[in-house]
């Protein structure tokens, strides 16, 4: 054993027994329940382990999809998946000459075992070559068999006498191979891709054999070995070593390193005594990962296990059941191989027909959702069908795609369009989630929510207020979108504002008297806050508000046009509106650096004199075109406008705006649904902005990009203008999924998962927002180039916007990998609140 | 083995040779792969089994709290559970008298087995019993201890010569029982509650041994067994069988067994090699049903297996290690307990620990939530602390809630809310859509939907336009909620009614000269579309619209008052609004049953004449009233206004409605938000109706009560209304989480689970709706009485209305068990949208 694996094991011993551990100082005797709850907690950080931290993402893959694989699963270490991989291969291999006519087309098994421990003395693709050259010979069926195993260990390749170069992860490339080849027969292909010498669990023989290999390279690996060409009589078989859930080399278990390719399995279970709980609980590990399984099969104990496992598979699944293996060692297990043939052929079959399902569901899929669908923002009439997108899954932030042209595979895309709205979260989190979301609707389903309490929802509560909310917000009201928070934020404002006006409006009891009371919000054009019609009526006319869309949209607002800062040749600008004094244009200008726009000593500036001055004069002249408008409510998607063309707002604007509204006791509204949880860098943009609101609506990001769940945030004052003796005086508006389990457990999830350096690495832990993402002088480059208009960087956002000669081409919807553009819906020429088309790392080419 | 089993293992082992079996015509060889999943399928519905039938409910039951109980659960068969169980009692029971005071109070330990295999010679209990026995005389420390064994099979009782009379389900009150007094000694409890004689998985032995024992009855016996007085110093293990989804004697899986209880667990891991999946997988499928596991122990086989655990559970469960238990078969284990002491002692503190902070948490949710929570349609001011229910988890239809008041304890509460709104699934169906919120989280997350297709959207929109949408619909629209379903119906009929009558509204491109056109709605008085502006706006003024609610509403329909349907003393009435001229009363009176009010011959009456008449009238004086206004849509709820307060409309007036909008060519919306989905006995109200929508709206339901989404359907004609060539002709609504993965695979699971005869025993299948679910004889005697104004039964609705002298007490809103109302929010006394109190299989008292 190694210094590293030594040291692992004393730390977590003494974790077993640090009750009586000299670390801890007398001083803390006698030990309390809650203080040892702290103690395990403080422990539980010390012992944390490099091996948690996050593998870097998986390298973009292509699988084919013109023949079937199967990953093969077991529920427990020994328990044949190599007699199952063994026996498939020979039923699909050695099929009497009569059964079928003679292939035009050679036939082919694949069988790859990416990881072999204790290696030479257990080579499961050796076992495989054998025993099928045996069973060939037996059947008197020709065969072309080898066997190969690329890469080992050191004390490998010292085993097996060779003398090899050793990279430097500690593998040698061993390129050990033996062949028998007959023309013209069907051929096997065994491959070991990685071996080690001890008979222990991958993690730690590549720990004792200072031999790792990184996921992502086993991954790229088992995808260069499962390349087969375009034949296509082909079957592949991934082994995976020991159980659904037993560490990888890496230490990552293999249910999560193999989830980027997401094959279907085969699932060997356990006929034992226990092996039904066994058998069902690697099942759902595999399920809790997004896995199929084909069949499910175990070798016969007499305990009639298939039983309860097809009860509980509700028969939807196979189950198949193999006749007892000989116990005796010296058994060459050739006649079990016969006597299970029938089995094996049905298995085989499962797999075939299971595959050809897929493919065929998979081909239908695109003209299936053009007849059925009716996609949002979307005109039908110009989306052909080879422009539908076809998601297998998702794993992390890459969709994996099926391409039915040409090469027929899977392939990983990047899925730019939640990088801009709802995020992907990365597959560890995915993976964390889905657990998350088992347990809570195993434990709650849905509650609705009036009068009563569940964890989800108060903790999610709780994380609210001590995070976006923090230092003004008391009271959490949950729907479900942003829509629905914006709606309710309306109704909580306008509440405010009543209360607070009462003498003004002279708002009897007399409903007819209030009709002629006009409420409108105060906003800024641009601004977009949803697609219900009270959102709607919150924002300026747009072609989203016209008449065809919505005809009772009428645009209740009083709409400001708002100064605007941008990047372009090199520095950061401010815009002012036309409607701004001629002498107010001097005072626009440069920014040398973004942290100056949103330093709070520009509130003494000559400009913030001027956007006051501003704001009260068109206040005051709205006031006076008539008695019966009011201003009820400030609404602003604070220092982005997100749909509406990221566009980057003055702050000191959207101060000095809220400031105005709070003088004249107009609730403020901040509509955070877009910018919130760290889509700009900040928890909260209250904080960019340097005011709080009184009401403020969260969503999108909250569930961590999972679920639609909305919040809307407010100060007790706003609360208690809902109080009353009458039932007719609170808030009567409601979903029948307010604070849904499911949303509130995602929620507090993914509030806590963001926020904490541990999980979230881009966190910046001493200041406690995220890490600039974005290359400064590369950003001030592209800013310069001819063709951009404008850019926009922020937190997680970079936004440009292509010179309108420069959009006269519709970028294509899908580009070839490597031909990527930054493009973020422009407020000029595209329909704003256009779901964009691409987002990625790359340099957009016309930058370069 | 009885007869029974011996022919469930032949059909499940011809399952798996079946290709050869002559059971299959040779007419259909060569078997095609598509041919062989048919049989599969064929053969699957062949050996579904008796055993995967739903047991009943399990009885409501009471927890209490007062001290830790704990389910001792196992990765797999024989890896010590016992020996844990064991460890923790010492710990807890031997305790040196110098480390703490001696306690005023006796300690005890409960040590619970309910379900024993291979008994005598296997039995936990007596283990438990035997090793404290010898451990206490070793360390000195005197102890009261005593095992008992409830029930048993008769060859139990056989084996232990006794003569038991055998009850009907083959079990014998054995009452076995061995004790050791020691006057104010702690005190060790030893109980197995049902014990076999052959060493094999419960459902077996119960099965050989013709001594079976039904889920409910055994946690009854549990729950009874539990119960320790109102004693403060006691710990109670209960220790399950093989592993955690090894069946119970029932067949039930023992993690579903249990899981009404919801207790608290210990898992006993695997050590050896293989062990970390095992074990990582038995953790998985616990939490997969919502239970939460304290701690994991196992035994050391020195292949570090804490370290991929630790990894894996991210620190926030703690994992001990026990010493290696010895081989010797003759070793008393004695040394072993002494030297495993200081691992037990740390797992017995977080045990304790873990409880306190449990109830800690249970104590001041009530108050928290008071602080945290703005609730929907609640005002807070009367909300008292005490009335705020906590809710520890459901399962099924009931609530587990926690009760600080008197006894501290948790309960069983029926879910009343959800019955009326979005319906509690079973605990089996709970289950399975907790397993598939995981597998779609895991294999999905959210995908943003425009211009893609994936699995779980696509087969929820075939299955909606299979069902509900069947003979109309062609396109599905998704959204989050209700209320957003309206919203994108509203635009859809709009625009569809614009392009229909493009000359008459003389629409140009002239944006202003729109404005002055004025698109209403017709509606149902008391109908009611949701909460966001736009939905609000479609239906009639009410408490719910007033000023102060949302200022902006206007009411932007023609309300018509619809004739209702009811029963009263005993028979159905129509009761024709006043509004309806002189001579229609006569038409009023009474039905005979409720099929003739469905019935279509109704048409040709007299009363649908009027009824046509009167709706023309209306139209025709309401278009002459103004030249702009004109009626743009049509939107009913069918058959029953819902949150309105349940209110039957007469069918045939709202088929007389449509029938004349279909006439004017204005679109027709069927609201089937609450209606939808088997609420009132068939999949969709269309059905019950007699006619098709061009538009429908559904939600709550749809996801069998689990997710928040919604879906609008719509004609191809309504589609075509949107193509164009201009991205600005499209319906430009959207929100970033429609057709959520999630939402999506629910709403298929749940759409597939409730039409289907073998998981919902409530439907007819000969005619594809639910059973009459209320004694009819009943229904009429509870009409008839004095205090009732009306009922109304359909489906799964029974609405009470008591008349108003029965309202002036407030229904209190928790009943004491066995005295619960049904009561449906009355249209008269009540605001009418109020969350219902209180829903139950019990009769009104008031109607005894």
């Amino acid at each position: 054993g190694s210094q590293k694996e030594r040291s692992n094991h004393k730390t977590t011993k003494e974790f077993s027994s640090f009750l009586s551990s000299p670390r801890f100082p007398p001083i803390m005797s006698p030990v309390t329940a809650t203080l040892l709850r702290h103690r395990l907690r403080h422990l539980r950080h010390q012992i944390r382990l490099n091996s948690t931290s996050v593998s870097p993402p998986p390298p973009h893959f292509n699988l084919p999809l013109n023949h079937p694989t199967y990953l093969i699963w077991s529920a427990n270490t020994s328990l044949g998946k190599t007699l199952v991989s063994t026996g498939i291969a020979a039923s699909f291999l050695l099929q009497q000459p009569s059964s079928s006519p003679p292939a035009a087309h050679s036939t082919k098994l694949l069988y790859l075992k990416p990881i072999q421990t204790g290696f030479p003395t257990d080579s499961d693709s050796r076992f495989v070559f054998s025993k099928l050259d045996s069973l060939s010979l037996r059947r008197r069926i020709p065969l072309s068999i080898s066997n190969s195993v690329l890469r080992s260990s050191l004390p490998v390749a010292e085993s097996m006498r060779r003398s090899l170069k050793v990279s430097e992860s500690g593998m040698c490339d061993l390129n050990f191979s033996e062949e028998k080849t007959v023309t013209g027969a069907p051929e096997l292909l065994c491959k070991t891709l990685y071996a080690w010498d001890a008979a222990i669990s991958p993690h730690l023989a590549a720990e004792r054999e200072h031999a790792t290999v990184e996921d992502s390279v086993v991954l790229k690996m088992v995808e260069q070995e499962m390349e087969c060409g375009s034949q296509t009589n082909v079957l592949c078989l991934v082994e995976t070593a020991g159980g659904v859930a037993s560490p990888g080399p890496s230490g990552t278990l293999q249910c999560d390193l193999y989830r980027p390719f997401r094959l279907p399995g085969i699932l060997v279970g356990d006929g034992r005594l226990g092996g039904i709980s066994g058998t069902i609980s690697a099942y759902e590990s595999l399920k809790l990962r997004g896995y199929d399984v084909a069949a499910v099969v175990f070798e016969d104990h007499g305990l009639v296990n298939e039983v309860p496992l097809n009860s509980y598979l509700r028969n939807k699944v196979p189950v198949l059941v193999l006749p007892p293996v000989p116990k005796d060692p010296s058994d060459d297990l050739i006649e079990w191989f016969v006597e299970s043939d029938g089995v094996f052929k049905a298995l085989k079959e499962v797999m075939v027909s299971v595959y050809l399902e897929r493919v065929e569901r998979l081909n239908g899929m695109a003209k299936q959702a053009g007849e059925v669908f009716w996609w949002p923002f979307t005109q039908h009439k110009l989306v052909p069908e080879d422009n539908v997108t076809v998601i297998d899954s998702r794993c992390g932030e890459n969709f994996s795609i099926y391409k039915a042209s040409g090469d027929n595979s899977i392939t990983q895309q990047f899925d730019a369009c939640a990088s801009w709205w709802t995020q992907g979260p990365d597959p560890a989190f995915q993976a964390e989630l889905a657990r998350e979301m088992g347990y809570t609707a195993a434990r709650f389903g849905h509650i609705m929510f009036p009068e009563n309490v569940y964890e989800p929802a108060l903790k999610c509560a709780e994380l609210l207020l001590d995070g976006v909310g923090k230092g003004w917000a008391s009271r959490v009201y949950f729907s479900d979108n942003g829509s629905t928070a914006i709606e309710i934020s309306l109704k909580m404002a306008f509440r405010k504002f009543c209360v607070d006006h009462e003498t003004l409006l002279s708002l009897s009891e007399d409903a007819e008297e209030k009709k002629h009371v006009d409420v409108k919000v105060l906003a800024l054009r641009g601004s977009y806050h949803g697609d219900t019609l009270g959102a709607m009526e919150a924002q300026a006319p747009s072609p989203y508000t016209g008449f065809l869309q919505q005809p009772w949209y009428t645009g209740r607002g009083l709409f400001l046009d708002p100064p605007t800062v941008f990047i372009s040749n090199g520095a950061w600008n401010l815009s002012l509106p036309e409607s701004f004094p001629q002498t107010a244009s001097e005072e626009s200008g440069t920014f040398t650096t973004r942290d100056e726009i949103f330093d709070k000593s520009r509130d003494t500036s000559t400009l913030a004199t001027i956007y006051s001055a501003s704001v009260s004069e068109q206040l005051q002249e709205y006031s006076e075109s008539s008695q019966s408008a009011h201003v009820g409510a400030l609404i602003i998607e604070p220092v982005i406008h997100g749909a509406g063309g990221m566009h980057m707002v003055d702050p000191l604007f959207q101060r000095v705006l809220v400031n105005e509204c709070r003088n004249r006791k107009i609730p403020v509204i901040f509509d955070e649904v877009f910018t919130g949880f760290w889509r700009l860098g900040v928890e909260t943009t209250a904080d960019l902005l340097g005011c709080k609101p009184d009401i403020a609506c969260f969503a999108k990001l909250l569930t961590g990009g999972m679920i639609p769940l909305a919040v809307t945030l407010a100060t007790d004052a706003v609360f208690d203008s809902f109080s009353g003796d009458s039932k007719l005086k609170a808030l009567l508006h409601g979903h029948s999924y307010s604070a849904h389990a499911m949303g509130c457990a995602t929620a507090a999830k993914a509030i806590e998962w963001f926020k904490d350096p541990e999980t979230n690495h881009n966190i910046d832990s001493q200041r406690g927002t995220l890490r600039e993402l974005w290359d400064e002088e590369l950003v001030l480059q592209i800013s310069s180039h001819c063709a951009v208009e404008r850019v926009v960087v922020l937190g997680t956002l970079f936004a440009l916007e292509l010179k309108v000669c420069f959009l006269v081409r519709k970028v294509p919807s899908r580009d070839a990998p490597g031909r990527r553009y930054f493009h973020a819906p422009s407020g000029k020429r595209c329909i704003p609140h256009e779901w964009p088309l691409h987002v990625a790392g790359d340099l957009p080419p016309v930058a370069r």
